[in-house]
């Protein structure tokens, strides 16, 4: 069975095309090297010979919050594209980083919405061995910054200890995890325990969630999660 | 080659399931006798397990005009569930019928931005002898007012007769067409002369237009549209 590799570039929204690092040739390289036997990569212009004027507009109460606070209509970007992916290569697994959780619950959602006949495939988070998500953004980030980077894995990592220990006062734990990056410099969007697949606020007896964190460190905004399995 | 048949009923927009003559029986006889392998109609339950949060939305210019204004949201609703439809059966050709025009286009358009591997085929308009467009609605006109909805066509087709010879001041064939309605009895939403795929107004030089009209004959809202190929 032939794998093809849809260069991540094309996942992105329209206007997000030239702030993007472009490694295709890298990419390329690593993928041949992988055993992948076809890269799908269309330009621009070929992915898109008209104005996209049809959107794929993801349920609001899942794509509105978090990232989509901070990026308003981001995950209408994402969703009109990887629908637009999936008519151009009709695969039949599709796998989506869990680095970018509500991407990943979103278009999982979608795929479920409509009916798409693709299993999405969630890939676990890749790290550096001090804890700091791999991303292209850490290209960004000075040697100062790349040393308290991964300050974030670490705060949502002690807000994973807390939950498995049986601590329910989330808001608490919160504001706690929300402090000790704004000590360090951090200009902190969210550190928020939510539920999994809906990214609502966790109801008494859920066990099945996930901290979730975003923040600049500098110019550079870094999004990381781990997922929490809360004691009975 | 199996041909599949996605009963009408799929089609429509969630609020409108209960509003539309079910007639599955009948309609599976006539698609037996046609030649049809397969009819796919699954139950309101089986296409919209759990409630359609994720919304295809299509260009508004194309899609809040005419119909979508006299119906907020109508081709949203056609969007999303032809787009699942779509996903279900995977279609190497999908036929839609000319009488719902603007439909057509939508989906026409749609298929394209989508890259969904399908081609939208245009059925010409069935009609009565008198011109009467057969639609599932005339079934509440009364015997009078059946005698008088051929108007529709009759009106529609002096637009056509007045721009194919060369009149190209549609406001004016426009009012006259509403007038000539009004004057019947009929409630009118529009009836105009515009260009076939964008539906707007026609500018100097455009020849492939189309005539659409939409209006009440007591409570029955019936809508109708004729092909233009204007002189040179």
């Amino acid at each position: 069975m032939a794998s093809v590799f849809v260069n991540r570039l094309q996942f992105l929204p329209h206007e997000d095309f030239d702030r993007y690092p472009r490694t295709l040739e890298r990419d390329c390289e690593l993928l041949a090297s992988a055993g992948c036997d076809i890269v799908f990569a269309p330009s621009e212009a070929e992915l898109y010979p008209h104005p996209q004027t049809f959107k794929l507009v993801p349920d609001p109460e899942l794509a509105d919050i978090l990232e989509g606070e901070f990026r308003p209509g981001f995950f209408t970007g994402v969703c009109t594209v990887v629908m637009k992916l999936m008519s151009c290569v009709q695969p039949r697994v599709a796998v989506f980083g869990k680095k970018d959780y509500q991407q990943l619950m979103i278009v999982r959602a979608m795929t479920e919405q409509f009916a798409l006949p693709c299993d999405i495939i969630a890939a676990e988070t890749v790290r550096d061995a001090d804890g700091l998500a791999l991303s292209s953004r850490n290209r960004y980030l000075s040697a100062a910054e790349l040393r308290e980077a991964p300050r974030l894995y670490r705060v949502l990592n002690d807000v994973k200890s807390k939950v498995e220990q049986g601590e329910r006062n989330f808001e608490a734990i919160e504001f706690d995890a929300d402090a000790e990056l704004a000590r360090h410099g951090w200009r902190v969007d969210y550190v928020v325990v939510r539920r999994r697949e809906t990214l609502t606020a966790p109801e008494r007896g859920d066990r099945e969630l996930v901290a979730l964190g975003a923040a600049k460190l500098g110019n550079t905004r870094l999004i990381d999660n781990l997922e929490i399995t809360a004691p009975r």
